[in-house]
Parts: structure tokens; sequence; C-alpha cells
């Protein structure tokens, strides 16, 4: 019989000797009362950005979207199958979440191929080229900068899409309304996996500074 | 100022001085080399059931696409915006994993919503009602199943929907062949959160099964 | 002569030397003081689901009925001969148990016959078509399900059939009154033989869950 | 919420510790071979004579069917729900068992209750009253019998019930066929609470006699 993969059986035998022993009562707690997470965060699939690890949240903490990019998509209510979309409304009108975050990070492979010019769809449906489309605007603007090095346009393009991400979170009727009443707060975030540092977005300003920790 | 959620920062500043100080080679590394993740994972958004937390996964480890009750749509070559199944491309083509894990979980709020028969649409465009449809045939079966309970029912469908996500991933070509092949190996799970059980997905049966551990 | 099984005298010989030897002033003082077990346990004739081995029970503790698919019929004061409810009667009138557990298990045989659509009388009789035709309802809406896997639909068919055995010690007029006067209390308990857990039915939920032990 | 009963939950601590965590890869086995016991037995619901603890049972060993007073009721396919003749029809169709005991024992209940010339219905159904009814006959004979002690008519009947009920057996057609053709044996056990002591019925005689181990 093919076998379950052996480092997460490893990994989860950890978990139960480990976190799980020590938690026990606070995972039989959140089955039982549900979860409410106080911030969805808006994360990158890619492998060494889990936001998990990074804000060292436990069970219940956070509510996770994760794809490449960390992208939102504008609000499109066409009737077609949406899991962003549907992820954003279930945090925002059955959770209430108070705090959204879109947290982006270095060295993104998606956002490297929208900057690549000869990027070639990967099959015929192409649906990371149509995904990274949404940045497509920003990506020509930054690609055709030719006195950035390739590694500053990527972060650029990283931060880039943060904010447009946040924009398309606007574009959600809910979630404007929401925001003007100051009842749910949008953020932007930044890792960097080589140093570890985290960046998070000036509301007033939409720059990325070093918070004081 | 309006400022980053401080449980974020909190959990941030422990992960510097913990996590990130034992493995800041391994991330300098993650980052100069680029990522080579063994498993994709497609885990549900709940903020108990984060993969990270129970495969013990370090930095590198897991690609993670997260969106309500961990779904795979079926393949739609069709030009809108597709946040799973572009993911799923970059996974596959891209960082070439060998293995897939459809991971659902015990109480889902997605799929109890699915099988509400009184469900109202959350918005106008209803994007949680359009995206649990995907389990729609199968709820419906479940449904009107009067005698086993509310939790029985939930927790059937909950399995059923990842055997469906399984099946849907078969329908993208290249995930089809490769699997042929013997490249690609396509694995359901299913985490307790009250308990912390494991349950994974028997090959051949598709029964979900308790692994030695 | 024919003799009697050997596999039964060498165990007899082992409960000689060693169970009975270390409780030979139990034995006798039940002997002489008479059974006043705390528990009527309703068990499969499963051979591996004897209630005995899985409470580790001593002498004098669990009074049991066995038969096939641990089932109790409705209450039928019609002058035949009914085997289960003669022994219920015992246990509740003479022995006045406070407990009585319906104990189910899981890959149980009669079960799994009454999810067969293509099963034969097995004699013109036909006992256990007869006494399987008690969950038949339920087997029904159950076999209909097709998105549920042949091993998910017995285990759902083994949990309402419990379901249905305790709904049915209601129907004898005593065992109601003193349920309802709080002398008398109804569990469900399930097995599984692969795993050795124990599931245990919540009283007010009815549904299956494992214990704190 | 209602408790399941501590002396249980304490017991199967005692089962996972000791005899499963011991005989894990026999269970495990047994589930996915299925059960193939070479025994059938008929005893008493009475707590202090389970076969499994007399015969040193293990789990897959012995098909047990327990009712009150460990009898067989003849023949009656009459479309009613025939408890121990459905799990009989499963032991000897199905399971193929070779060897078929009936075991009585001593101090038993039901049979104090026959000899009772007193015996008051203990319900409008009476079941006890009819299910006892199957060794009316013998009873009254013995009943009848004022040279013997009280103690000693009880033993008397023990045994001609246990011969009763495999004279019933013999009422089933195909466990005739088989007993003729070699392929099934009949057994008939009594067990001494008090001292221990097992007897078995000689095949010939049908006195019961001591066997040597």
């Amino acid at each position: 019989m093919q076998r379950f993969p052996n480092p997460l059986l490893d990994g989860y035998r950890n978990f139960m000797n480990g976190r799980y022993a020590d938690a026990r009562d606070r995972y039989r707690q959140l089955a039982e009362n549900g979860q409410s997470p106080h911030t969805l965060v808006i994360a990158c699939s890619d492998s060494r950005a889990a936001p998990e690890l990074i804000f060292d949240a436990g069970p219940g903490e956070l509510f996770v979207i994760r794809n490449v990019a960390n992208m939102v998509p504008p609000y499109e209510p066409d009737g077609h199958f949406h899991s962003t979309s549907a992820a954003l409304e279930f945090a925002v009108q059955v959770l209430k979440v108070s705090d959204i975050v879109v947290m982006g990070h270095g060295r993104c492979g998606g956002i490297r191929s929208a900057l690549d010019p000869n990027a070639e769809p990967l099959s015929p449906g192409d649906f990371i080229g149509r995904w990274m489309s949404l940045v497509k605007p920003a990506a020509e603007q930054i690609q055709s900068n030719d006195v950035m090095t390739a590694a500053e346009r990527q972060t650029a393009l990283e931060r880039v899409s943060i904010r447009n991400s946040i924009n398309n979170l606007r574009s959600f009727p809910d979630i404007k309304a929401l925001e003007e009443a100051g009842k749910i707060h949008l953020h932007g975030a930044w890792f960097d996996i080589s140093t570890g540092e985290l960046w998070v977005m000036d509301a007033e300003t939409r720059d990325f500074i070093r918070p004081e920790i």
C-alpha cells in the first residue's frame, strides 16, 4: 500500500508528544467552542513563509489563506468558484476577525515569474500566468526600470503587490464598510526569509518599516 | 497610527529569539538556494488546523495552499483567476513536489455550512455558497440521511470532500500523467482538532484509518 | 469418545492456575452471595469483541447478553420466546443493574450483511435476515449513499444501530420508568477491533467520542 | 453530561496497557482478515461465568451467545426475531465453526426461578417466565422430587437443561446434517462457580464428568 509520507508521520509524532501534549486542553476547548481567531492572514504558499512559525502562533489564533504570492483578487461576484474570496467572506462575515494581514516575503517565486519577460505558460490553462496577471500592470512598470537590480525589482514588486491586495480588499463592499466603521483593520507585512526580518506597512505612508519589538 | 496587531508582534519576537535563532543557517540557505519542499499540503484556512503545527514542519518543508474546507476545484482552463489551481500548478510544475496531501479536519465550518439546508447567502456574490457548492451533490446525499447525527454527517462529508478533491486533482492532466508515471503521490488526511488524532486515507479502499506512528 | 475441544481444556488449565488461583476467595464469595453486577452489557457474539477482555472485567462485574450485532429488539409482549428481552428483564428486575451498555464494534459481520443488497437467506427460516431486519430502515438509507465508502457506511450503521437499540431499550416500560427516575443509565459504546480504540456515545448529542481515560 | 461508567473506563485503560498492548498485531490481523473462531459457546449471561475467562480465551477464539441460562430454543422458522437462532445460524453457516459448546454453570438464577413454584411474572410480558418455560417439563419433574435437596435439584436441572439445548440444536436441520457428516461437534459443559471446577458431558452416556487436564 502507498504509504503516507514518512516525514509527515515523524512530524506528527513530535506534535503529539510535544505541542499537542502541552496544549491538550486548548485543543479540546477550541473543538468544543469553535474557533474565534483575531486575525486573518493572507500569506504565500511558499514553504519558507508559514505565518504560524513567523508569528509563533498557537492553535486558534490565525485564520489563514495561502495562495501563490499572497494575493487578493478584486471583488468579482460572477458566480465562479473563488477560493480566496470565499475564505475572505468566511473570515469577515462568519468569524468577524478584527484584523487582516496581507503578508508577503522575499524571494517569492510567483513574483519572480511575474517579472520574467520570457515566462512561458506552464500549461494550456496557464493558471499561474493568469493568477500572476493580477500584478501585471505593476510588474510591467517595474520590469522596464533598468537602474534597479533584479533583486531590487523583485522586492519592490513584492511590496507593491501587497498594497495592491490591500486595495483589492477594499473593493469588497463589506470590508470597505467595516473598515470605515473602524471594525476591521487592514495591514501589510513583508518577511525576509534570509535574515528573518519582519517589515510592516505604515498605514499612512504605505512604506514598509521595521517595527519596534 | 494604526498599529500592527500586538499578538503578532509578540509572536514574532518569540520567533526571532527561538526558532529563527536556532535555524538561522537553515533560513539563510533556503533564501539562497530557493525552496524545494517535498510535499504540497492543501489545508483548510481554519485557525485550528495549521499543517506546520500538526506536522511539526520547519521552514522549507511544506508548500501550503489554504482555503475554506481544503478543497480543490476541478480543472477549468477558462482564463479566470484560479487561486488554488495556480498554486497547484506552481507546486507541481515548478517545484516538482513528489507528494500532495489534501488535509481536512473535524468541525470544519465550511463543511458545516454546506450541510445547512437553511444557509443564506452571506453576500450578494455569495462566495462561500458558490465555493462550497463544490461538494453540493455529496452534501445533499448525506443531508437526507436522518439516522446519522449531525456530527456524523459532518465527519462523513469532511472525508467525502477530501476524496472529491483528490478526484479533482486527477482532472488536471499533468497531475494525472505524473501520478500514472509514479512521479507524484496523492494522499488524504483528516485531523481531529479535539483529540489531536490524525487519520490518513488508505490509497486502495479510500477509507480513513489511523496510521501507525 | 468425542473429546471436549483441546484449546478449551488448555485454556481452562491456564485459568485454574492463573486467574482462578488468584481469585479463589472472590469466586467462593460470589457463589455464596450471588451475583450483583453493576452493569449489563449487550455485546456482539463476535469472537473479537468480548466485553470481559475489553473492560478487563473480573467475575461478578458484568451481566452480559451477546447476540449478533448487539441488538435489542423493541418491546413485544407476545408470548414468544425472547432471549434478549428475557435477559434484559432479569438484569433490570432481578439484578437491578444501574447501567446498561450497548456495545458495538467495527467490522461487524451482522451489520455488513444488513448492508449487502444481494444477501441471500442463509436458511429457510432466514434467522439472520429476520434478525438484521431490525436495522433495515436505517440500512436502506445508508446503503443508498454512494459517496461514502463501504467501510464508512458500515461504521455509520454500526453506530446508528447502537442508537436504535438504546431507543428500543426505552420501549420497555420498566426501563423507561427507571431511567426517568434516574435509577438506570443507558450508554452506547463502540470498539475498534483494529486499533483497540473505545468510543462512547455522548448522552446528549448521541455522537460517539473517545473518552478521556 | 452523563458519564460512561468509571469501572469500565478503568478496565479499558488496563486492557489498553496490558492485553491489547501485548496483542496489538493479533488484533490488527483479526480486523483485516476477519474472525474465524473454532468454537461457538452458548453461555449464560451470568456475570460469574464469562467463557473467555474460564477458557482463558484471547480475541478471535470463541464466538459467544449469552442469554439467561445458556439455552437454545427449538427450531422455529416463523418469521419472528430470534436472537439466539440468528446467532447460531451465523456461527454455523457463515463462520463454519467446528464445535458448539453449551456451557451451564452452578447457582444459575434463571434455573432457580424455573424451579420456584411461587414465581410471579416479573412483567406483563413476562419475558423471563416465557423464556424459562423452555425447561418447564423437566423443571416440573424435578420440582416434584422431594428427596433431593434444593441445591441438588438445581444442579440437576442445570445439567438437564444443557442436554435439552443440545437436543434443540439438533432440531436445526443444518446442524443436524453437519453433525451427521462429522463436520460439527456438539458439547456440554458445566462450571462450578464456587470451586472453579469444569465438568464436561460425555457424548455417549450424557453424564457430566471432570475431564483430565
